[in-house]
């Protein structure tokens, strides 16, 4: 009995990897995460795009938080349950491999360390793997043109639900700092960035790769930008050691 | 004209994205970094599982130094210089598009940022982009099951070139630390992990995806590693806020 978590990008279904796309095709569930059980993921998507229309019936949606704003209420806790239980069921009644669709990559900030947990806990000997995944801030780097770290750069990723004071701390102490989730907090990072003098190089993106992307300037992402956010602060450059 | 960087994942020929497979089959001149000429380079190995037999005419081996150990030596520089001028010279002769295929994320610490700058001086309005790649961290993160970050953790990434001292002050103030290009300096990377009391967790990986791959626990590194390799060491988990 398998669990294997796979990324699958940003958004772009071009963005799975070949591995990825294998692992989907094989396995006997692919579980999506969604919001809401009547609305088709982003995850969703990019798997559809990958696995054969009569696969379809091989797709599970469950309805899992992928918004952690406020902490593990019991709503939450309650969907997580849910899911983990079906997971295990079936395993148990099933066996084979069931592949958990994340988007981004499972083991950074994503849902699948909580699903993983939950489901060892319920079937024990369950092997759990994943497979990586592009993240968004490799996918914005990409679409914004930017160079997310080079030569003896250090580069600091966060979340701001840490805290805008842990990005000002990342700031000053790395050379590129990449912010996740920054959504309701735009207006307070966007302060901080000008403070420092890097409001101008800084990279904003949201729904990279979906037709309602946007990707543009930090200095004009809106007040209240969506949950799942991108700001990239890129290194200051002006004396490129290793440039030519 | 166009230059694209496509990442092709560390080692394992799966690890590259539908995009980047695309990308690398439809390009008029595929360029592959290599150490010494008669060398097939890893990014080379995984540009080679996925194009057709006698698609082979289109790859182009160019000597590029992936080690920057010691900075831009003459001898780096003139190897930058030469690689920039077959690219140019191929898009002035030929135009279309020159893929150039380099081991995990082209935006993070990967040479085809100079060979980017150095084909633009060369090259005036040539279009530059790039597909994103699986990077070391992700990929020895999922092989050894390690968790790299979630809910309101941070992570930080810098290379051992930066220095130990820099590695030691984002393990104080990081939830996760990533390093690269350890290699030479193992034995004083153990010996801060140990002070800190994080050489229990840490994770150690080398040749991902390859024959001679290397994974294990950070207290078993060898000495002399080589200079490609990662070191991961995850944030302390002992009371997991989102934990079921």
């Amino acid at each position: 009995m398998r669990l294997v978590g796979v990324g699958v990008g940003p958004g772009d279904p071009e963005l799975v990897t070949v591995k990825g796309v294998r692992v989907l095709r094989e396995a006997d569930l692919v579980v999506v995460p969604v919001m809401d059980p009547s609305e088709r993921g982003r995850a969703e998507a990019t798997v559809r795009a990958h696995l054969d229309p009569d696969a379809a019936e091989r797709i599970s949606r469950l309805v899992f938080a992928l918004d952690d704003r406020g902490g593990a209420t019991a709503e939450r806790l309650s969907a997580w349950e849910a899911a983990a239980d079906a997971v295990a069921a079936h395993l148990r009644a099933r066996g084979g491999t069931v592949a958990f669709a994340t988007i981004g990559d499972p083991n950074i900030y994503s849902t699948f360390t909580y699903l993983a947990d939950a489901v060892r806990e319920r079937v024990p000997g369950v092997e759990v793997s994943t497979v990586p995944g592009i993240t968004a801030m490799q996918d914005l780097a990409a679409r914004s043109g930017t160079v997310l770290c080079e030569g003896t750069e250090s580069l600091a990723l966060l979340p701001l639900t840490a805290g805008v004071e842990a990005f000002e701390r990342a700031l000053s102490g790395f050379d590129s700092v990449v912010a996740y989730k920054g959504g309701r907090q735009m207006p307070a990072l966007q302060e901080v960035l000008a403070r420092h003098g890097r409001l101008e190089d800084a990279v904003y993106g949201a729904a990279l790769g979906l037709p309602d992307e946007q990707v543009g300037p930090a200095a004009g992402a809106p007040d209240n930008a969506p949950y799942l956010s991108t700001v990239l602060v890129p290194a200051r450059r002006t004396e490129r050691g290793g440039k030519l």
